[in-house]
């Protein structure tokens, strides 16, 4: 191990950085380092080196787990500003390290580094070793809430998982720390002691009070205008915030409040330092402007029609982003071309994670010869009575830069203009291309932007190079501070990692020779068949769709894929499949291998990028798979030792938020509110008996191992535990749906007590949060209450036996579980909230804004408001309807509020009165006692227009006389009762 | 700087050692991280280095002083157990640093380590590179109060004054850090902040608060059962306390508080990892037993009288222990040969700091041959009336293993006894010498003993070898794990450092040959020789009387003494020579060179050992003596700014001790105080115009730079400042007096101004921390009571003027002064330990124990006790003295306390009565009525003696009659009276 450090320390001082000591206060990452924290800011060039031994109390395993710990040695590196190749740097402080880069599959995968309670972000990658991240890679954007510029990148090695890849070692603890003496009789004892503390033993109101010490310094230290103290007490603060959160002390509310106070010291922080900095005259200089390399030379040009190609090559997208990308490329590239006199044949654009490359078939030689026309005043204008030019005609004149006689008449539109025409001559193609690639690159954007070393270029990462080749020639430009060229880069492996095309239609070929499949839809396939092929040596299968997410993915990681056939030992299949596939698809990107009938075999996919040992690469792929496994191990054979029932008492350990109280306190009123919901729903016996037990374990897996590790698999491992323990599948059924939808759109509840779980969960966190004044504000929302709110409706809307439950009423029996105060408007407001995410819901689906509003007032119903938007396409199309809404609308703006239907034959004048009365009697008969729905008082009330019609022709309802007056409004009023509560109205109007 | 981190670190991994992590909070030094502290602890061996940035807040200097900063990059290396050869490790070290070691001066200069608020203490050197101190070497020998089996060695090495020296530059800021950037362009800004921070910003109540936290957490741990967290936290308490104490804000009862807490803290901790280590089976093993190597060959014996040579090779002696050490070699040698039947010559023994070397001259080939002779019972008892022996010499001859007709007749004191005798063949002298010389190695021993990797032996500093040579014999003995030899080990940078002698006459010559200088007068006078020559080249002398303890002290810190001039910049002659002078020799151990008129030139003679590059030698002890004149002259010329009733004032922010105030305070109680104190006192109109003036004053210099520095200089700097600032030079004086004497036995004011302010200085000491509860308890004494009591007596003592203040009065009017209740009975305490002391004093300088005694009844006034002591050794060989104490105790045993003197003459019943009365009468009359002394009673009262006794034998004092009986008691009381309060009389008796 220190000979690894001592290798690194001394490749990165020979490469020009200066090395620092890890910080002396307690710090989660190397990142937290002033080295780093402070350094990165202003524009001060910086290049630095050094170990940080970085505590993460949360990680602490007691020295248990083979790869967790609660101190891990980071190698940290800053380069600023960015060098231009930092992934070539990289990979050769891997080979000093001792890393084979040619037998191991290296690469970079997508991860996105954020850290809010600094008010930092950055782009870049998880460097994977045949699977092991070991690496985090990131360009910085923003630190301390500013952006940076220059933009500096970030290596920070994980070195004991490098150290356990490299000695092929199987637990931390293993570790060859030097000569003689392992990782574990070095530190084996302070890694429990150390675990200890954080997990079982630190004084939390001490903590407590460390943290607002410290943070009352970090503020005093601010005003004093002494950045450096200032941040080494955020540093502090932040970790006796991690110690209270790994002592389960912390509250959602507590978080908050707690990254808020950082987020702003930080902030304060960084500005002072940028400001002291300047003062100080930035004493370690200014960073050298990047000037682009010369034009290069263009070679022979074509002079007929050539094929274009044009790569752009970028250090590794994100597999998302590759398709996106394709098709801007190809829209941008399609647009710019017809703005052009360039005849060419077909576009063809697709993309690797490393490379775009458009290439266009039979590019002529030059733009088609033109004629360029343009309009003047009208011909009426142009001359005088007199025939001479007018004013406004010579001024056109003179502005084309013409004499009057070269005026010449133009028709459009049968309208005679006076106008000036004049030949324009094409130009060659290199010269039109020249032009528009480059804006094709600087057009570049993706979801997520960054900059880099690369004045005016911002894109997913960085862009490296530029190929543009008409036919031989060299299409000459400067983007930024590159030139286009006809170098390409095929993988870091090859033997030249840097090849000359000598011509457009070599490309492919060039990119074949090297393994490179530019064709996704070919990679892909390749991947699949390879996969499959890989499968069926060990009798199994791949479910090529069901993995369809995992395949795509893949497809866009690698540009030369090497299926890779893994194993891992059968006894992990004794865990639940769900933890089992979880792990490979989401944190590995393996591709299960399963039996014809689908049952798990102990086999996996892994796709490498290129060539490799490939024995290397499948151990490292199977070690990894292993390690991850034995921690899940670990936690299920935990677990399995505790039942639910006790587990679900553990609850009162972990606080839910400010004022609300335990998890275990929620997880009560869970249980109340779906069974006083259940009232409202017509339970069987076994429903009931379900509802009830399920009710008593709500939540239980909270306290469990692997949801801990794994909080992903709430829900999934309550059920799976619950089976386990003995209790019936509908239980665990019920234990499990409760957690859904676990977000928006996903799988619902399919079992009533499930479904009133689900609803009663939500409620609860509605309830309580908007009762606590913690509701989402802007477009914060800590505690996802947007999302439990659509999680509600969806189980509402899915569920027809739940229809008689209404979200204000739910929210009302919620509010009376609570164990503080609700005020009086904070149900109003949670349930205007709820509805709100309604609106959205039905907007993002797609229905036209006047429906939702038309059905908007029935969203306490959203099951009945969703059958009512059903019908509305229908009606709307229909005359019919349009008169019914005309007439009810009469009605309604006419007649007060407050007026009651009732109506007295006998006071009435005209015979369109008894008309109208009968009509309404003759509808209301129809529709009979109960409350109606929208195409049921459709089917009756087009037999109402025409005498509401007719009635407001004969008579005056605002009669001189008090008393008719009053008959008529309430026979009308009888009309609006029947409309009442069907739709909205107005909204269709 | 990093490269020379590298060089080091590539270094101690080459040589097996471990690198760890610098400690993630913050530590004073290396040896508080855990991989010292705790690591040293227990058997388990451990070899590690690091580097560790090491935090002082109170050598923060915003930066601006060339040598001191808050936080300096400590080099740490532990060697457990210590390797046998450390020294020469640590010296390779120093090459690989690029330190010529041939061309430098480098020295192992006596420090001892101590610790105390961990209980920590090591015995050591700190290394001298051309007079600056780069490294502090140790052999730990206890931490957290438990003793270290194995010893280990710590090297701490002082990374910015090794680069400093070897990049020849004067200050840290522009020490290179990296290729391109100064070690101020780094941490320039840093270090102006942190200093900003622990100078001026830091809140004193949150550290006080942390402080209070850390420790409960501290303690909880430990409770725990945890070391290594609670570890953490005692760490965290010292940062905490060192922020408090950097801002001024801790008291002297603070300080103790707090280093109670941590003493207590760190013992614990270090009892328990003990503990936990020994359950963990001590997963890094146990030391291997050392063994020795075999006995060495023995060689030629002489068959004559050949000469001894036995040197016992150490590491570099304390200097003072040199001299300890020739005497006990000598004393032991010469004890050992007797007991032996060895004929030898002289005995010569000495020594140099790595060598103890004695030479006997002439010793025998062999013992000389004698008879052995056993007693056994009286002739009388041995043979019965028959003849025949009796069981008791029956039982003798048995004993001895001989027959009846064995045993001898022996005449003992004209005495015949039985008895035994037999033929002793002396023993060859190799032999004899290899039982005694191993026992004079372990019993080795000095003032401060310390233990290293050599069982069963103790002394000052390890024994690394040992020749000892018979003629061209080895004497071959073995002591603990080395065996004796003929090799002995020269200067270190010799071309054959190790040098095998032939024999015994050749061993000078080898020594003269390497330039070892054994005698140490020849040795000193070299010296002498050496700086005289070189101070009288530049027209200078060297006051060798003056500067004998540095001579001395130099003499016994090199074996080849190579005195070299250095110069200085005249500007800093400006300086008070003092400070010159106190910086030489105490800190540098230079020879200042001064004119014939006894003014300080700018010139020093320093004095390296061995050969070396004079010139680079040179140049580093002028680099060091600058960087410390500097200093001092940024302190002098700011403080010069200042008037000295300024600092006065500022007094107020330096806190003296719990519940008594500022030193502020403390200053205004002194100065009323002295002024109380000579109401007392005749003082002259000038006396009292110059005791007040500088009352004002008083302690004004403890606010100046200089002195917040170097303390030693309180009470100079005083001086110096009250005349540069135009107080008059008695005002002067008298404000340097007030800090005399400095230690026990040193200069004593001379001024009564002067000695009223010392005096009162101390009394009020005394007075405030006695009524505070503070005095000393055990062994502590952290306020230095015991010193300051032995000053007011010193003082008292010195000052015939100041007779009639006693100890008890002055007491008295310094309680009044304090802002505290002052309990009943405190004084009568601080006055009977201040007599204790007194006592203490006087047995030190070896007065008989019952004379003191005799005095002690005095103290209160130790002048007039002294004047007493003095007469007593007289008196007491004196009869007619000895007569007068029998008759006064006579009747000093007889009448009790309560009479009062008084007779009537009417009552007398035998003229005997009369007679005493008479001369009683006499006596009175030619004393007179002042008290008394000694002498002048016992001129008088030995006229007293006759009547006394023939009263007695005269009259029954105890008569019948009570008038009678009172009569007489009456007037023994009168000659009582006489005798009362000047001497112990009990105590001559």
């Amino acid at each position: 191990m220190q000979d690894a450090l001592l290798a690194l320390t001394r490749y990165w001082t020979e490469r020009g950085a200066m090395i620092v000591q890890p910080m002396n206060t307690e710090v989660g990452a190397g990142t937290a380092n002033p080295a780093t924290m402070l350094r990165v800011l202003g524009p001060e060039p910086w290049k630095v080196a050094y170990v940080e031994p970085s505590v993460r109390p949360d990680d602490a395993r007691y020295g248990e787990n083979p790869n967790r710990i609660q101190m891990h040695t980071q190698y940290q590196v800053i380069l600023k500003p960015e060098p231009g190749d930092p992934q070539q740097l990289y990979l050769g402080s891997l080979e000093a390290l001792g890393v084979d880069t040619r037998a191991n599959d290296i690469r970079f995968v997508e991860d996105n580094w954020a850290q809010p309670a600094i008010g930092a972000w950055g782009l870049g990658w998880e460097v994977w070793l045949n699977g092991m991240e070991i690496t985090q890679f990131t360009y910085f954007q923003a630190v301390g809430g500013q952006t940076l510029d220059p933009v500096c990148v970030e290596l920070t090695y994980g070195m004991e998982r490098i150290l356990m890849a490299l000695q092929g070692v199987g637990h931390f603890k293993e570790i060859a720390y030097a000569p003689g003496i392992s990782y574990g009789e070095a530190f084996g004892q302070a890694e429990y002691e150390m675990s200890r503390y954080y997990l079982d033993d630190a004084d939390v109101a001490t903590n407590r009070r460390l943290f607002e010490d410290y943070a009352a310094e970090a503020k005093r230290m601010v005003e004093a205008k002494l950045p450096v103290p200032a941040q080494i007490y955020v540093l502090k603060c932040s970790h006796a915030f991690n110690v209270m959160d790994a002592r389960g002390a912390v509250s959602t509310t507590d978080r908050a409040a707690a990254f808020r106070t950082m987020q702003r010291l930080a902030r304060e922080v960084s500005e002072l330092w940028i400001e002291k900095r300047a003062e100080l005259g930035h004493p370690l200089g200014l960073p050298t402007e990047s000037t682009p390399p010369p034009l290069p030379e263009t070679g022979t040009v074509p002079t007929g029609p050539a094929p274009l190609v044009f790569e752009i090559g970028v250090e590794e997208m994100p597999p998302h982003e590759c398709g996106n990308t394709v098709a801007a490329v190809r829209e941008a590239l399609t647009t710019a071309l017809a703005g052009t006199g360039l005849a060419h044949g077909e576009i063809t654009v697709d993309a690797t994670p490393r490379r775009v490359v458009a290439t266009v078939a039979d590019v002529a030689a030059r733009e088609e010869d033109s004629r360029r026309t343009v309009k003047g005043p009208k011909v009426a204008a142009a001359y005088d009575a007199d025939g001479n030019l007018t004013k406004a005609a010579q001024g056109f004149a003179k502005g084309q830069g013409v004499e009057a006689d070269q005026l010449e008449r133009l028709t459009i539109d049968g309208v005679e203009y006076v106008g000036v025409s004049s030949e324009v001559t094409g130009r060659p193609a290199v010269e039109v291309l020249a032009e528009i690639l480059p804006k094709i690159v600087t057009g570049l954007r993706s979801e997520k932007n960054m900059r880099w070393n690369a004045p005016g270029l911002s894109f997913t990462r960085p862009i490296r190079w530029i190929l543009a080749l008409l036919g031989e020639a060299v299409v000459p430009f400067q983007v930024s501070n590159m030139a286009s060229g006809r170098e390409t880069w095929v993988h870091r492996n090859a033997d030249a990692p840097v090849v000359a095309v000598r011509a457009a239609a070599d490309f492919a070929q060039v990119l074949a020779d090297n393994d490179i499949v530019l064709d996704t839809a070919a990679r892909r396939s390749q991947i699949v068949t390879g996969a499959q092929e890989l499968a069926a040596s060990v009798g199994g299968v791949v479910d090529i769709e069901g993995e369809a997410d995992v395949v795509d993915e893949v497809t866009n990681l690698v540009e030369s894929p090497n299926p890779i056939l893994g194993s891992f030992e059968e006894r992990y299949l004794e865990l639940p499949p769900d933890i089992l596939v979880t792990v490979m698809r989401k944190h590995q990107r393996y591709l299960p291998v399963r039996n014809a009938d689908g049952a798990l075999r102990n086999h996996f996919v892994a796709v490498a990028n290129g060539e490799c040992d490939r024995d290397v690469v499948r151990a490292g792929n199977e070690a990894v798979l292993r390690a991850r496994y034995e921690d899940a191990s670990f936690f299920w054979r935990a677990d399995l030792q505790v039942p639910p029932a006790e587990f679900r008492t553990r609850l009162d350990k972990l606080t839910f938020a400010d004022k609300l109280g335990s998890m275990d306190d929620r997880a009560t009123r869970i249980q109340k509110l779906a069974l006083e919901l259940a009232k409202s729903v017509d339970l069987t016996a076994e429903e009931l008996t379900t509802l009830t037990r399920a009710g008593e374990l709500a939540k239980f897996d909270l306290a469990t191992e692997m949801v801990v590790e794994l909080s992903k698999l709430a829900g999934i491992m309550a059920r799976e535990y619950a089976v386990r323990a003995g209790e019936t599948p509908e239980v665990a059924t019920a234990l499990h749906e409760m957690e859904m939808p676990r977000s928006a759109g996903a799988a619902l509840p399919m079992t009533v007590p499930g479904a009133l779980l689900s609803l009663a969960d939500r409620l609860d966190l509605l309830a309580g949060l908007f009762a606590t004044g913690a509701e989402p504000k802007g477009s914060s929302d800590p505690f996802g209450l947007r999302r439990a709110a659509l999680g509600a409706l969806a189980v509402l809307r899915a569920h027809p036996r739940l229809a008689s439950i209404t979200i204000p009423a739910g929210l009302a029996l919620a509010a009376a579980q609570q164990p503080v105060e609700v005020p009086a408007d904070a149900m109003e407001k949670a349930a205007a909230f709820t509805t709100g995410r309604y609106e959205q819901a039905l907007l993002d689906a797609g229905h036209p804004h006047k429906l939702v509003q038309a059905v908007l007032p029935l969203a306490d119903s959203p099951a009945r408001a969703d059958a009512t938007l059903a019908t509305l396409p229908a009606l709307v199309a229909d005359e019919n309807f349009a008169a019914l809404v005309e007439a009810v609308l009469r009605i309604r703006r006419l007649v007060p509020a407050d007026v009651t239907a009732g109506h007295d034959a006998a006071k009435f004048e005209d015979p369109a009165e008894n008309a109208l009365a009968d009509a309404l009697a003759k509808a209301q008969a129809e529709l009979g006692e109960n409350p109606s729905d929208l195409p049921a008082f459709v089917a009756v009330g087009t037999g109402l227009v025409a005498p509401i019609h007719a009635f407001f022709d004969a008579v005056l309802v605002m009669a001189p006389d008090p008393a008719v007056k009053a008959n008529r409004l309430g026979l009308l009023a009888g009309v609006r009762d029947l409309s009442e509560g069907l739709v909205g109205w107005e909204a269709l109007a």
